[in-house]
């Protein structure tokens, strides 16, 4: 009875400073993997879910590396290509402490992704047998060809019948070959049954401004009839190392909130949204909303306690966070 | 003017994931080693006190290496014996952080430990000029020649006029050969001076179940005229790096009650039991009853702190600690 | 329009244990280089000033290690000194957690820098063309050699026109030279500008017993009529990894408080006194009073989130703390 | 035309000493995992083969890390099983250096794999589309049930019409459990086709003593007429770390003999004769007898360059070493 | 006495696998840096010269450590540009064992320094007081924009009188910009004094296909009458860790040979060629033709005992090793 | 039927570099102690003899860690004194490799032991009962007390009939404090009677002068008739990593040679010697000279393949290493 579910999208190695380094004091860097897709994948694949992550590698040895990385964490790595062209994706992290912000310095461009093509990609074969098909919004961010790639596989999904789910996760910093989120995000977005968006993403990618998540949401859901629910996380940051965090939903005019959890001593905040967006899938297949939205952020919260990009945590791991049973037990 | 203290029981070799690590993450080990009874004393090795403890090693370089831990941290181990029967006991370590709690997975059935024989040991010698024994509800648990061994010890002890102390310690995923608690434990309580247990050992080692500490000290020092003391650490988890911790110390009716203390961002958790029974020990020996209490919690507070499962503080930080002086401070 | 800042005293090396090591524990040590002046000398140069350090390390490949160390960091070592006589001042240190203090083994006697000599320096050159002169109270208590030249240094800054700032710093351990600090102090702050100091330090290097910092400041403004400012951090400490720290500033009767600051999960708090002299000295270069030590203040926060001895934060991260802008956000 | 292979048998987790260090000297263990067969999956699919390993873990997280261990290398793992029974079998590492030898600790008693039990698996599943069968000496040697195990799947694998190949393997301090490889090896090796054996192996398990292996070969291939053909390795050790070794391979009275490599500085030496049988089945797949003993034996020298018990060299990487080419080049 | 020597070129930052890691089995990487001409300006700073260089990094953390990097090595940076463009250049090093090959993975265009403009750089300032400028063949590989500023740094230093020394070192897989080297290389050979090349550089850079050194250097002399000396280095690979090294020198006509060394249990071989440049610059300043050969020589085989792309050895070390003094003496 | 050796000298810290780093490229240092006589001590402790240390230390955690080694390698620590006076002895050491000469920098004036006093120590309570004192040249250099604690315990071990044994060591960078060897050497020699020197040793202690070993232990034994062997080791250093190792003995005229081994790949040559002075106190207690030799040596050769200051090798292993059995085998 498990689902099938596809993500598509980059992964990037990250080097990382290990103990408190600054960047200055570095002297080795842990390595790690990771992507926005590819975090929800695996955190799907702990949830005892069958997932299947669409990407491209340089082909090379560093590039079969991230490849490896995906398929010891579960996820099927069948429809994984290796090009010739580009190079494989970085980011460097400086993980702050205190009153001390993390930093990270992306060198990303170029990549092999960067030159995926949608019509190497076989997506009957990929999507037959599916149930559900992820998306952010840095795919087409990352160049003309990823942001016909990404409209392919939605496309077809749809044809096949997925539920799609997609974060807009508008980045700033990408979106440099030439168009505007606004060329390209509405026509996705009317595609997409989940959404994860926050204000500046609907303003910065639908054009829609507004006050509150509420208001946001009634405007786009007026404009795009195809969209059934949109989520997202919010996060009081009180240092590096101290966050309270807590999930809302909307769905159909009703809104949904969570239990607000208090996070000390966070071990690594990266790759908190995807654990939360990996969570509200999980929770969408087999439970009601407020479920769900319970389930997504005691995911997020847990993800915060685990080094490395993606969730590790299992369904049993969850659900008890959920339930407050055997926090901080010395579990034999 | 030192006392000298006996303690029997295995030790474990301890495989802990480095950093923040969870198992799946796993790339090496750090090696600790560890076992409640050999913890109390190490700790009271720190505190000043001559130590000796009676276990089993299987004969080959780790079991030489675990015994020379022992050695290193001034236990006298003449009379730990080599075995050509067994394996090292062992157990695998995933350091909680946040709301993700700590795990342990035991691997010790089979050790050599558990074919420890009475006879092999010469019970006169080793408690001539000895004041103390301590013994723990793990080591009957194992086996039946390892019950046997144990209550020899007790027996022998009492004939040399120690005082004798056990934490009665419960392991639900022990007593696997035949026998239960039942059977065995009430004969080894009958010889035994200070107990350390809370109500579940109450209940499951000698059916005595009440719904509090005091009624259970109560029903049980009726029924054994032997116990002079009873004690134990009362633990409050918020998540798996925030306890707040206080003792309880029960003496012929009346009850002693700890200062409470509040435990952030703990390092490692594992023995503060341990370290509680040897604060205990050694308030005892040299103390009245609150401030024996006030030594024991504030031992096991500073265990917290420290790497490993044995509490390496000196009496010295303890009663400082216990006064409230120098705290946090930097000592040059 | 950089200043340039010239900083006097000794580097030691740092050997520190791993992990949370105890000493008893340690296998490894992680080398760190620090020292109070170089420290101040290491911040400022990480806000972009022009600084250079006057020291003498033993001639072989450690010191010239410890040379490269203040090389990297932006420090000019061109007044460096290697000699031939003496050996590498060292400390050992464990880092404290909970309520288990930090601990600090010094072993310097006879370093190097305790045979300096002033007339092996060309103090017209170094002083032609700088702002500024740094010393503390440690120099003068380490050896009559070093006291001279640290009283030279200041006679030629004074020369020179420079802005000369001291850090008291009473060190119970060092003046074992046949010298008090009562002897040789009064002399030198006779000729510095700005001060660092508290009631401790009032009290024992120029005899001035007071129950407050404002009397204290009046008294020695009285006695010493060249003493612009007089300044001093307040740390309240919770325990080794919870402090909770604000800063004063007395100018002509004026005192100035700066906000107070909660540290939680401290890194490293070696260097927090260091990091605020920088920071002050870089704040009455560019700023008025209450700015300025609101800047300081912020500048030793972030140094507590940061390992080693040297504050490694830019002026730009010191004055968003200020501003409480970005706390605990994920800067990409 | 990627060709299929199927290995049954344990995986084990190696716990192996840092740097240099002795058992003795120990504080922390490198994690791998390997195990004779699974070695040669891991291998095989590094040459680009399609492999797949059939074993039992126990149910916890050190059992599912193991397993992901071989997902990573891309070994299909869809039929490994998890039991509720037994434990992770374990080995310790020390590694030699000059005249002093490397050593290993056995602990794999009552592993979960000892309990495997054949009627669990599917094998006409298992089976179908596949072309070769690997198995060795050591799974028959562990218990009753993997004797019958290993037995099953030979037949099954013989019924499906694969090649099997056996790794005859004999080792002394397993076959504790009642029977000795005389009762069983024979009728294994009467439906094997490929056999890797040395003197030792011929006597312990067949019976057959002879002073060469050409005659032992053509015994053992007078009585058991399904035998094609016989392969071994010659090692000459003249210390821990310089070694030589050549390869010898018999086929219906002819003898093939390899190139001998001087090897120095070795790096790990487990699982060299498992890179052996690895190139051997690909050499037998791709190439005749003499181009295939070739590979095999330089497939093995690659090993000992490489840490861990499984070789992942290339078949590029192999072939250039066979043709001498590029050989300590440094490859841009 | 100290010369002043110029080097201009890109500096990557090498993440080296650790231990005897493959690519494949990376869990963290080691971090140097490293570039042709820098390694040689660092070794020259180790041999007591003065020296500078030239070069861009991207404005981020990343790019500011490499920089510190060269500091802390005592290479004057106050020509290095950092600019807003741009990326760090990389490459992952594997480093080899017995016959396996040590590979590299270059991950390096679009750098910052790919668009370093000579123009921004100001080399009247740059080559007054100076005596000698290095460059090598990768700088104009890189990019129109290098090539540029690689050719105005010759034509500027000419025009201040310096020696001009010029690594050919053709890069196969650089060039990518539209431009061949035989488009851009003779000019700057024609400007050039002291040459390093092999058979393959001069076919490749000056189309000059001959079979021996000597015959190319004669014809390449004839060519370029601004050439002085032309020097090699011959390496004999045995393995990974195991290869023979010796020089050549030609000067009008003569041919000087070095002794050869045997370097077995090599440490690290990447800069091998840049150390013997240093040594070669270093005794062509204070020695003749032979014994200046000897000395580069030497140095190269030291280099290659040292971690990292720079020879970190004295000037003392080299021509105790040039006279076969204390080699693998302990010294105390 | 174990002996019991008492050995006398200081204990100093090892900081060695990691990996193959330099000194200046140092950024953690491992951990190791050794000392001349201690290392003796550790490596009869492994052959199974009963040893005693005699020593001091400062007594803080740094000097108990060090006792602590002593413990856990099984010597005595009953004698280990702790004074309030001096500090930790200490050395770094930076690895040689290849033609690169290993390092050491000494840092151990002022140390505790130097204020070692002869009369602190019980010497008949620690001299019953024993069979040996060893001690060596280093202790009577390094100050006035040091020499007088030494010639005490010769004295007192003769009252009391030991054998006593003396590596004379001459280290010409100690014996500052105003004597040279000539001045107390021969009084302890005068004592002793069994001698390891090589020439160097006996022109500067004993003033005897002679081109070959047999000639100068010809006068010695003349000169001092209490001497009834003396013993050398002779090493061809090709590199760092290279050595070729031999011993000699000298008894009455009479000269005996040991095989000599090559070694190849050295993981760690400090304590080379004190490993052959350990077996062949053994060799000499248990053995003729021929095999007291043989055993001398091997031990010396196994001491080069263990980290650290002391030889970890078994009776066993050594004794398998001069008859030449599984040299360089995998023990399972």
């Amino acid at each position: 009875m498990k689902k099938r579910i596809i993500t598509i999208g980059e992964v990037l190695m990250r080097l990382a400073t290990t103990g408190h380094n600054r960047f200055f004091q570095a002297d080795d860097f842990k390595v790690h993997f990771g992507g926005a897709e590819a975090n929800v994948a695996i955190s799907l694949s702990c949830f005892g879910q069958q997932t299947s992550h669409i990407t491209v590698f340089p082909d090379h040895d560093i590039g079969k590396t991230a490849s490896n990385y995906l398929k010891k964490n579960d996820v099927d790595t069948s429809n994984v290509k290796f090009l010739d062209k580009g190079r494989m994706g970085l980011y460097f992290h400086e993980k702050g402490a205190m009153q001390r912000s993390s930093k990270i310095i992306y060198d990303r461009f170029n990549s092999s992704f960067s030159f995926i093509e949608a019509m190497d990609f076989d997506w009957d074969a990929i999507f037959r047998d599916s149930d559900w098909l992820h998306w952010t919004g840095i795919t087409p961010a990352i160049s003309a060809t990823a942001a016909k790639f990404c409209s392919t596989a939605i496309m077809k999904a749809k044809e096949h019948g997925l539920t799609i789910s997609g974060d807009i996760n508008y980045r700033r910093n990408l979106w440099q070959y030439g168009k505007t989120p606004k060329d390209i995000m509405p026509e996705l977005i009317a595609n997409t049954h989940i959404i994860i968006a926050g204000l500046i993403d609907f303003e910065n990618c639908l054009g829609i401004k507004k006050n509150s998540f509420e208001e946001a949401c009634y405007v786009t859901c007026e404009k795009f009839a195809n969209i059934q629910k949109i989520a997202t996380t919010r996060r009081k940051s009180v240092s590096a190392s101290a966050n309270r965090l807590s999930g809302v939903l909307y769905d159909n005019g009703d809104v949904y909130l969570s239990k607000e959890y208090e996070m000390l001593q966070i071990v690594d905040r990266i790759g908190g949204g995807d654990a939360f967006m990996a969570g509200l899938i999980y929770g969408l297949l087999y439970k009601g909303n407020q479920d769900a939205l319970e389930f997504a952020i005691a995911a997020s919260v847990l993800k915060h306690s685990i080094s490395g990009d993606a969730n590790m945590a299992s369904v049993e791991e969850v659900e008890k966070l959920v339930r407050g049973e055997n926090i901080g037990r010395l579990l034999r």
